[in-house]
């Protein structure tokens, strides 16, 4: 196990009806509030009029900013920092999933950052020590931004998809209502779902060695989203299950779970490509790249996953055939993505072969059990052709 | 799942050599340090030489106090208070384990509070709202007490052992460095990795439902135990060992696991009363107290009975008769406290049946599989006998 330090403030409030929380969490941290969010959904399931009408009730003044697409754009972000900077504004509160606290986060930062923001998405020099505080209200698990130190942003201009880490990027707060989630479709549940998943797997994947705790916990977050996610697709309106889904989602990207331990992370790397160029949900490129990844990088540290195999996917053979039993593995991981309705090859979503070389290429080196190199990332879009 | 609030924002500092933080995480906190610790095994084994120094490179100046006793007493908290008083002292460092820091937080709190400390230990009308920051050096992997919530401290004035809770308790950081272990006799770290244990099993054993994904959590905790706390009685000097033991003992009870559920927590309170009387070691009247619980208790919620003996114990006996599973999994966690050299009956600790009707009387109720009233603990402690 490596040296480690782990600090998670974000408090997280979670249940039913919790959103009646947001306003008075908020005055605690702001007195002008930037509100932001999407596509407008929350103002179709009534998130929308339950925290405003929290804020209203708590005091807190606030000035509205919607509009964020999913794979978050830096222009919005752009237009946030200057409005927020022309209010005001002391807080950001992001209403939505991974898309908008990911914008919300940038914003936050840009506001105190001297420079442009994009800056440090992209110069490795550049540290973001500051933001304005974060609340979260989210509505659809997935991200585990709501309480990560971790924020994803596209560049339109040229489309790079990047991402960059702060301590100053971890929510004060997370309000977290499972039923919030009972109208979203299910492809994007399915989508959630896999991006969880990824996670985790991404910590999963190490060659750092004794951390079996942190083994175990991964593979009880696995085992729990191999059994709720398709219970969610089929009974949307479960509360216990949406219940688990969120709270996993959670704990999945809180930092808590690679504590000691180095994950891999080469195949969201890979994703980012994909969804920068053809803006897919990022959930739905891991359910591509994921499995092509795993048989391309396996040869590197057999026995994980092996044990990958035996804990979480129940393979049972006979472990005189180790590759036998990871194929196996990565067989029922990638039949349990279909079984959500999710493509597992990017044929499926209509790529072809034509831009894989450019998007290698582009592709930012990253890796633990295997460390990318254009023509590792060239060789897994091809498998997964 | 019940709604829940979770927040923990303790730092923690892990790994080799990390003792040389102190200084700098408490030249953040205070400016005058009270430097609490036990019977002076840290001078032993050079981890006061390491604390003070660092405490020493920043810059903070601090007043010793010594002596804590494992379950740690009123009177020397009250000597802690008044001394902490008269030398303006700011923030509380605890340098060993949880008795250490369980003192510590007394005292911190002691400091703050109106009234006498104890009465906070007593009535459940009073809350403990504020204390001085806590900081912790942890030597010995049990209580978890290094990022907990929670405080025992008994009162020699009749042998009552009492906790109490409060976020204030919460420590801000604590220095977790598994090499400190190394000089811990076999008996004590058997101790240790019981009461680790008991604050899983305690969070595990509940009647609310809908609680996978935490059950799994606990149990991942739980299978830690069993695989590392008999290797770390045969090989004391194995860090990765330990280390597993420590992370485990952390996240057992910092109330990460139990959100969402209730837990038990009825066997803490039946051995409370066995340490506050025959002063045994906590862990070792766990040891004692939690078998006899179990089969007490087990036929109020049969089904989470089985789920421990099949997913922690590893019983495959067939479904059909849920007793034969149940016992067979109490029996071997009984068998396994018995491998780390603990005894599993009062007999063996030289405690006879004089004194059960007083302890049962002056047990506190607790209880979520089973609410217990003196009858009930009376039962317990003669199971155990």
């Amino acid at each position: 196990m490596n040296n480690f330090i782990y600090h998670n403030p974000t408090r997280i409030i979670f249940g039913k009806g919790m959103e009646s929380e947001t306003g008075a969490q908020a005055a605690l941290l702001g007195k002008k509030v930037l509100l932001h969010y999407g596509g407008g959904s929350i103002k179709k399931n009534g998130v929308y009029d339950k925290v405003t009408a929290s804020l209203k009730e708590a005091g807190v003044s606030f000035v509205e900013m919607g509009g964020v697409q999913p794979n978050p754009r830096l222009s919005l972000v752009r237009e946030g920092i200057a409005l927020s900077k022309k209010e005001g504004i002391d807080m950001i509160l992001a209403v939505g999933g991974g898309s908008v606290i990911d914008s919300a986060k940038a914003i936050a930062s840009g506001v105190l950052s001297g420079g442009d923001i994009w800056e440090y998405f992209t110069d490795a020099t550049k540290v973001i020590e500051r933001a304005l505080p974060i609340g979260v209200v989210l509505t659809i698990p997935a991200a585990g931004s709501e309480s990560s130190s971790s924020c994803v942003i596209t560049n339109e201009d040229g489309w790079y998809k990047r991402g960059c880490g702060s301590a100053a990027f971890i929510p004060r707060f997370a309000v977290i209502n499972p039923e919030t989630n009972f109208t979203l479709p299910p492809f994007q549940t399915a989508c959630g779902c896999v991006d969880i998943m990824a996670h985790l797997m991404e910590r999963y994947f190490t060659k750092v060695e004794n951390v079996d705790l942190s083994d175990r916990l991964i593979e009880a977050g696995l085992r729990t989203m191999l059994n709720f996610a398709p219970r969610a697709i089929r009974n949307p309106l479960d509360y216990d299950v949406r219940a688990e889904i969120n709270w996993t989602g959670t704990l999945a990207h809180n930092n808590l779970l690679d504590r000691g331990r180095i994950g891999d992370w080469g195949s969201h790397q890979i994703e980012h490509e994909l969804s920068a160029i053809y803006d897919i949900a990022h959930g739905a490129g891991l359910a591509v790249v994921f499995p092509a990844w795993m048989r391309y990088a396996y040869k590197n540290h057999k026995s994980r996953f092996v044990q990958f195999a035996v804990r979480v996917m129940d393979v049972d053979l006979s472990f005189d055939n180790q590759d036998r039993i990871i194929e196996e593995g990565i067989r029922r991981l990638e039949s349990f993505f279909q079984s959500l309705g999710l493509a597992t090859r990017l044929s499926q979503l209509d790529i072809g072969d034509d831009r894989l070389r450019e998007m290698a290429d582009k592709c930012r080196s990253a890796g633990n059990v295997l460390k990318l190199t254009p023509d590792d990332v060239y060789e897994i879009y091809k498998l997964a052709l």
